[in-house]
């Protein structure tokens, strides 16, 4: 693993082909069907604030992930993100790279949680990953992904609270008496 | 309670101040912010193979619902809808006519089920009526929706199955000899 940086226009024709076989594969993503390099291009590359990065090994592009407000409004205090790593290069530690960038932008941007909102769930790796990243399943959303081979699957929402404010509060619980942090 | 009938583009008009009375209000959507008559219109009149209806009392528009899959492709088999109701006429079983009508659209066009994503907790009249009709909150995220009277409240996912397919497994568990569904 290489680095990661911010995606600029010229990195897409070098994420399309990994995104169209990931989302060709079936097994993990419910993108539109019939997605040309064109019609794909606005659905990863996130305007702000949200915003798409990309993992490098060398000159090579291995891995994308995007990232932003998982609803607008009255919801937008709440992240959320969407992977994918190039299959040649996946045991590479690309996704957790990924991850762990994305976790720490969304902290850093301030986001209260980061939410994902339809993790496969016999996508044990990816499952996996979020969780040593701190995520947990809050539900698993019935037969609700058409997986190409396991027929229908449920789908994760996955939730990790990012904001530190609730340590305030743990505070707060011992009592009056112990101190208010300032 | 009159008619439920599918949207036209005349209706929009019509809908637009209590959409907006609803959005404004800060207590059950997340759109974005400062949405117009013309930048709110395409995010309430769906597209096929979504549709839009409203209910009428007379001549006027009480409610309005929206319905469509939940998410593209491999998604596409569970239902998702939203549901505003003009102020001035709740009480009217408006929110119960439109929802069994939401129901029974998606039964009757071979969804699956039906999913709604981000039903505000302290919504607690909408979320009786939803579990009335039977969905049952699957999961409440924490904090996910700022509550412009609350603060941070939950957003429960509700979902409901539509299919009758799993009575064919039942019948199948009872054992070969009982006969194979035709």
């Amino acid at each position: 693993m290489g680095l990661i940086r911010v995606a600029v226009a010229e990195d897409w024709p070098r994420i399309w082909p990994f995104f169209a076989a990931i989302v060709g594969a079936g097994e993990t993503y419910a993108y539109p069907e019939g997605l040309t390099q064109e019609t794909a291009r606005p659905l990863w590359l996130e305007p702000p604030p949200g915003r798409t990065v990309v993992a490098t090994e060398g000159d090579t592009v291995v891995g994308s992930a995007k990232m932003g407000p998982n609803r607008p409004g009255r919801g937008a205090h709440i992240a959320t993100a969407s992977f994918m790593v190039d299959p040649a290069y996946q045991g590479h530690g690309v996704g957790r790279a990924l991850g762990e960038h994305v976790v720490g932008w969304a902290r850093a941007a301030g986001y209260h949680g980061m939410q994902f909102n339809a993790v496969v769930e016999t996508n044990t790796s990816a499952v996996r990953l979020w969780q040593a990243l701190g995520f947990e399943i809050l539900t698993t959303v019935p037969e609700a992904f058409n997986h190409v081979r396991y027929g229908l699957v449920g789908l994760h929402v996955m939730y990790q609270r990012l904001s530190r404010l609730e340590f305030v509060n743990e505070v707060g619980d011992r009592g009056p008496d112990e101190g208010t942090p300032t």
